[in-house]
Order: C-alpha cells, then sequence, then structure tokens
C-alpha cells in the first residue's frame, strides 16, 4: 500500500494549488493542537540538552501510562524507528499482518529479511522470528487483543525474536493499547504523536517496550535525535490531557458524520479508526477518480479495487463539498 | 573525546540555571540566521511533502556549489548521518583521522568495524576499507587538502570502501570543501546546517556525494526524516547569500578578539575554527574548574589536559566576563 500524505502527485496529474485541494489521504487529526506563539528561541539555537530529552520522557511514560520495567525512547517521527527496527533485530525472518502500512514490509525487506504475509493473530506463521501488527490496523481498523498479543510476544521471545506493534493510531481508542502488558515481554510499541495531535511535520514518536530493545533503539539513534520544537511541544501537548479528552470525543463525533455521508452516496463503511474511514464501493476507483477531477483526495489500494480511504473533512464545508462530490459521481 | 554542548552535567557539579552560565562549550554560532515570526502553520501540520523537500535539496545544491554527477540528501541533523554511515558502508576497518570529534569511532564501532586511529593523510593505514576525516577538524581546526583527499578517494575506491568527510565547520571556510572535487570518488561530505547558522535545535544536515552513496542513505533515512520545519526554514537560510557573507566575517572579527583575550590571560592559541578556538596552557584543567565556579563552562579534554576549546563569546559583555575570569585564574 503507498503511503498519502503527498498531494504532489494529484496536483501533478489534475492540476490545482495546495489550497484549493481537500486533502483527506492521510489519518491526520485536521485539528491539531495548539502551537503557542512564544516558543522560546533556545528551542531552535541551542543542541537538545539531556534535560530537554528527560522531561518529554517523564510526560510521555504519564500520558502513556507505561508501568515500571517498560522503557521508552523518544525519535523524529516513528517512521524513523520503522526504519532502524529491522536492523536491530536478530536476522531470520518477519510475519506482517497485513494487509497494511506498506512501509514495514519494505523496511524488513531492505535490511534482508523474508517478509512472510500473516493475517490470524492466532495462527502465527511457522519458522518466524519477529511479527509486526498495526493496531489498530491501517486501513481497516482491525484490532488485535491485549491477551493474543502477550501470547504472540511470548513465542516469538521463545525463538529469540521481537513483537513489533505499531500503534500509530491507538490515541483514539487507548484501550486498545498493550502498553500495560508488555512488561516481561520482547515487544516494542510505536506510538506516533503526529497523528492525533494534528503536528505531522514535527516529527515525533516514542518506542515503547523491553529495556533490552528500546536500549538498542536508543543507542542506534543516537545523540540530539529530535528537534527542540518537538521536545518542548511535544512535552506540552502530552501534558494536556483535557484536550486530548476532548480531541477523542470530537474525532469520534466527526468520523460518524464521514460515515454519514459515506453511507448516503452508495459506500459500505468497512472499518477503521476515528482518524480514518476505510469504505468499499464496487465503483471505487472510478469515485476515486470523480474526486480527484474536482480536487479532492483520498486513497485507493492497490489489489484492492473496491476500497477507498478517507482522512476526516476539518469542517462543515468540507464535508458537504465531500457529499456533493460523491453524490455527483453516483 | 566528550562532546559538549550539554549544560546539565556542569550545573549538577556547579549550581546556577541556564540564564546564569556563559556557555563557550560549543561550536554553535551565538547570532542565528532570524526565523521569521509567521511560520505557515501548514509546516507543523502537515507531512513534509516531495516539492517542500525538492526545494530544499536545490537551494542547499546551490549554495553547497554541488556539480552535476553529485548528489544530496537532506537529514535531520548529520548526527543522524553519522549513526547510518556505518552500517551502510561494505564490512572492513575504517581508519579515523584523529584525535577529533569522538561520535565517529563510537558508530563504527557500535556497527561491528575495526576502528583504526590515523593521522596523517598521506600515509592511509594499510589494510583499512574506509577513512573519516573531520574537514576542518574538530577541535585543532586541521584541514587535509583537496589534493590529499582525491588520491586517499582513489585509494579506498580500490579497497571498495568509502571516504566520510565531515564538513561540520565547513561554512566559515568555503575553501576547504571538498564539494567541488568529490565527483566520480565513493566520497559522502557530511554538512551541518544548525552549526553556522546558529539553528542546532532545527535538526538539519546534508549528505552530499557518489549517488550510489547518497541513495543508499536516502533510503537508509526512509520518507519524512526532516521535520517540516527545519525544511521551511532550511530553504530560507541557506538561500541568504548576503547574511552567510556577512556572518563569516563577524564570526572571524570575534574569534580574533577571543584569540586576543586567551593570549592575554596565559593561553597559546593552538588552532580551531571561526567558531571555536582551541587553547593550550600548562594549567588548562585548573582553569577550566575556575572558569566552571563563575558558571562559564567551556570544553576539556580527557588525555589532553593541557588543552581547552572555546566557543565564541556572544556579545561584549560575555568578552569581558570571559577575560576577568581567566584574569582571574592566573
Amino acid at each position: 500500500m503507498v503511503h498519502g500524505g503527498d498531494l504532489t502527485e494529484a496536483m501533478a496529474r489534475h492540476g490545482g494549488t495546495p489550497q484549493q485541494w481537500l486533502d483527506l489521504s492521510t489519518g491526520i487529526n485536521p485539528w491539531p493542537w495548539p502551537i503557542p506563539s512564544d516558543l522560546p528561541p533556545a528551542v531552535w539555537q541551542r543542541l537538545p540538552s539531556r534535560v530537554d530529552q528527560d522531561h518529554l520522557i517523564a510526560v510521555a511514560r504519564t500520558a502513556y501510562r507505561v508501568p515500571g520495567g517498560v522503557e521508552i525512547a523518544i525519535a523524529p517521527g516513528t517512521q524513523a524507528l520503522i526504519q532502524w527496527m529491522p536492523r536491530l533485530a536478530a536476522p531470520g525472518p518477519v510475519a506482517i499482518m497485513g494487509p497494511t502500512y506498506g512501509e514495514h514490509a519494505l523496511t524488513w525487506q531492505s535490511a534482508g529479511h523474508e517478509v512472510v504475509a500473516w493475517d490470524d493473530p492466532g495462527n502465527l506463521p511457522e519458522g518466524v522470528c519477529h511479527a509486526v501488527i498495526v493496531n489498530p490496523n491501517n486501513p481497516d481498523g482491525r484490532v488485535v487483543s491485549p491477551d493474543a498479543i502477550v501470547q504472540l510476544a511470548a513465542r516469538l521471545g521463545e525463538r529469540g525474536g521481537w513483537l513489533v506493534l505499531d500503534e500509530a493510531f491507538a490515541d483514539v481508542e487507548p484501550s486498545v493499547s498493550a502498553v500495560a502488558v508488555c512488561k516481561g515481554l520482547p515487544i516494542v510499541i510505536l506510538r506516533s504523536f503526529g497523528k492525533f495531535y494534528g503536528l505531522a511535520g514535527l516529527r515525533l514518536g516514542f518506542a515503547i517496550g523491553a529495556p533490552e530493545i528500546v536500549q538498542r533503539i536508543v543507542a542506534a539513534l543516537g545523540p540530539w535525535s529530535c528537534s527542540g520544537p518537538a521536545l518542548h511541544i511535544g512535552a506540552l501537548a502530552l501534558a494536556d490531557r483535557q484536550w486530548a479528552e476532548g480531541t477523542r470525543d470530537r474525532l469520534k463525533r466527526q468520523a460518524n458524520r464521514l460515515d454519514d455521508v459515506l453511507a448516503r452516496t452508495g459506500f459500505e463503511v468497512a472499518g477503521g479508526t476515528s482518524l480514518f474511514r476505510l469504505a468499499r464501493h464496487r465503483d471505487a476507483l472510478k469515485r476515486h477518480a470523480t474526486l480527484a477531477r474536482q480536487h479532492i483526495w483520498c486513497r485507493c489500494f492497490e489489489g484492492h479495487e473496491d476500497l477507498l480511504r478517507f482522512g476526516l473533512p476539518p469542517d462543515e464545508a468540507a464535508l458537504h463539498r465531500l457529499s456533493a462530490a460523491l453524490a455527483e459521481g453516483e
């Protein structure tokens, strides 16, 4: 699956400026946490200090409810972690539960691991050493239970392997997270900051899990891996519990309204999270083209020509614009 | 050599707040390029797009005078490149010209390469596959000529190896750079943005060199490795030639004034660049302690107890404060 978040291709084919496009191709919260206008100049000028890092780590431990005996590392976005994980893991095949976000398979393959497709969490393929689960899954929102995760991690541990859990979209449904159950297991959990907080340009993410894995990640990333603004803004935003609770509700309401629009225009909602919805339609690719001509950009999937993925329209006008464009395509 | 840029240790031992300390432990320009106050919200909110990246790359090609046939990649700081290089290079021993910035040896060792100490550019150690030169060198400012670099790279190429040139401090003396001569050779040049532009918290750096090396770096870093603010601010700053020229002069003048203070207080200036000065004194460690008690932080070096490294005092008051503190220590 090709990732979105880049209008370049859309504009090359269909014209228009970024301002004219309604970009629903990402799973990024359209209502970002409000960055204070008075960032201290030092966050730009100084090398981030150990104190800045330790402060963000302490705030993140609380926000993600990281238990004792489990460590947490900061990274310049979870993609940087996805790039490093396959290089730090022991040699051996990896099972990637799919279909899912394509970057996992790409990076494990590039690092020389055999990648095994997999779709039943209760049935780990024979002979794999590691496993990757995006939980909740992108794009279908499928959730693997904490019980199943604990069992999988224990089995991988016996084989000297790791279980990588990409919880990029878990902020909208914290009960899905395995943070509370990962202690003592060879698990590493990737948490994205930018999606839920609507600040994808900041590049901030976390690795949470077994101390021996997290310490290897810290050594690989090296000093000053995150920017001063990311450390500063990340610590403020993650401490803002009220904003997080209000945002979870608001995203849920908007996702419901998006579902209504999709259902009214002939789609069957096939899953997703509060940050994006997956919808099925016989003529999905045709609808994708119709929307693109009207400068609305959503995601389609190679090999799954009946599916489209929609991010949240940011306001009433955008919801109406999508609704009208879909009605016209019928 | 331990890196500076972190007052944490100094404050733990000698008290004081960051505001009270005069931090001369880094080689970061104290007069940063002025960040516009009206950053577009999109740089924080959106995933950086291919267009944003391509734009910065085009500006950087011009700023660093990258010739055709030579490629350039962006990275979230050169430290991220230092972390990746030893993992991307072929197995085999590496010669690191020293004494120098300690992170090179650390990362090559961690990645399983034998590290060979080396100090004569005309005499590459037998059997090494790769070489690393910080040019100009940190902390002594030693410069290896373009001719010597071309010869070294050609010999390493015969062995299937790479020459890594860390030009973190080359902006103050662009004639030192090997960018103009690296074409067709297995060279990768690391350029730091944060030091010369005084924006170390931004995390931005570049790898310039042989297409096959740069492409491997691009694949390793993966998508969205740099933040939106870094792409935006980097492109504006690197296009500002007038600021760069004025800053080179201003840094030189301040480095000369720092040399005067050091000479007047019993030091022999032993080298450096316009961003830091290396100074020799019989009682260097004692002077380091005296300065620390007065909340002035400079760099000392294990195994070189007669050397201190000073960054540039940011203003008249700081220059006087340093001068008075050094005079008192005599």
